[in-house]
């Protein structure tokens, strides 16, 4: 697959050196906890998607999505410190690969599916990269020349896989799979239509109606099958550190 | 104009700190040259487009063009060391301002414009944006859903406004214009068309056809009025190096 010729393991980042094993301790070169009880996702693997994706139209343009993938590497990172053994399939970023974090960066919704279907069995998928909806219909293998005319014919687009769906249907279904909801209005009717819609367990909703993208705090409301919880507006590490939280709980109550 | 509210002057970078004034000495800060034959373009005013532009299509989606703005970045700081005072008008990237060049952060095709013309006049004029050629002919105030049905319409698009034939058409058109032309094929032939379409005076053209974008060196010709020059592949810093040299001889012939 092509996420295996382009992973990128701990290559950047303060603590970055050899880690030679994705099974291995994940808190390698991390403070010591005293108790287990500080590592309450030992022994899960936890898969995380981040950043946006982005579609080729031609060898120079390409359609996006806003997404800095702060969100999503806070996950990553966060659930890295809780224990957990972490997968991070990334679109294009500028961001340092958290400690303990196994990369594959990607670029495009196909990419991505690929890579996530790979990764897979997990204990938890989140779902965070802000996944472009369509792509180009057709992508031109050289660049499309302006025709002088003054006009352009409106492109032709297809619609992306559905990726948080196609491992909410897979065989290999996450025992907790969550998905993120980007929103600019009725966010959390938009997030519980999309729970059920797409076979998720829980949805983040992210209010994104105010200019939130690539900066460095959230408010989202966390919708279940229990309700919605309205959290308030947080640094991204927070509220990565808080459905860690979450995350863990759910699965100790899982497993008794 | 929107840009003179983001104005980023001399905010990141290993030497940045408080550059109070654009006209001071650019150079502030930088290695000391024995002789002002090192500053030959000192007393000029360089104006540089660099980057992509991101054309929203609602508020999470936009179009864009491939490109790191490393190679405009370069040209600015060469410009900058010969002893030129420096505007540098960017697209979204993810760089340092170089020392002793006024940075202004646009995102859109019609922001660049409004900024260039801002800055203009200059004695040289240098287009190194990867401009996108379209927009989104309507930009949704909230985010557009998929319907469902695993359809989706063509994307309406607009023609942006041609920022280089609109500078070669100003009253306060550069002395010296120079575009670049990022080409897959037959590079030559569409630079030279386009040098005597957009009424520049130098074409730079860039040969993408391999995948450099965002890497660190490129293979450029200059195409003039007097002919094609072939450079060979070099890093981005020593095209910019070379550019400006040049820039700087035509300056002094141009003056006598």
């Amino acid at each position: 697959a092509i996420w295996q010729a382009i992973r990128a393991f701990g290559d950047s980042g303060p603590l970055a050196g050899p880690v030679a094993d994705p099974l291995a301790d994940p808190l390698a070169g991390q403070p010591d906890f005293a108790s287990e009880n500080h590592r309450p996702l030992h022994g899960r693997h936890v898969l995380v998607t981040a950043g946006p994706t982005h579609e080729p139209i031609d060898p120079v343009r390409y359609i996006a999505n806003r997404s800095s993938g702060k969100q999503g590497f806070a996950i990553a990172a966060a659930a890295a410190a809780a224990g957990a053994q972490v997968t991070l399939i990334s679109g294009p970023v500028h961001l340092d690969t958290p400690p303990g974090v196994e990369r594959y960066d990607v670029e495009s919704a196909a990419e991505m599916l690929d890579a996530v279907e790979s990764a897979l069995p997990a204990d938890v998928a989140i779902m965070v990269a802000a996944v472009a909806d369509w792509r180009a219909a057709d992508r031109a293998d050289s660049k499309i020349k302006k025709d002088g005319s003054g006009q352009v014919a409106p492109l032709p687009l297809a619609v992306n896989p559905d990726i948080l769906s196609s491992v909410a249907a897979s065989p290999a279904r996450p025992r907790l799979l969550i998905g993120f909801a980007a929103e600019t209005e009725h966010v959390v009717s938009h997030a519980q239509a999309k729970r059920l819609r797409k076979g998720a367990d829980w949805i983040v909703a992210n209010d994104v109606s105010g200019d939130v993208m690539g900066g460095d705090s959230n408010t989202v409301h966390l919708v279940t099958a229990e309700g919605v919880e309205d959290w308030p507006a947080m640094p991204k590490d927070k509220v990565a550190a808080a459905l860690v939280e979450r995350i863990a709980a759910h699965c100790m109550k899982d497993d008794a």
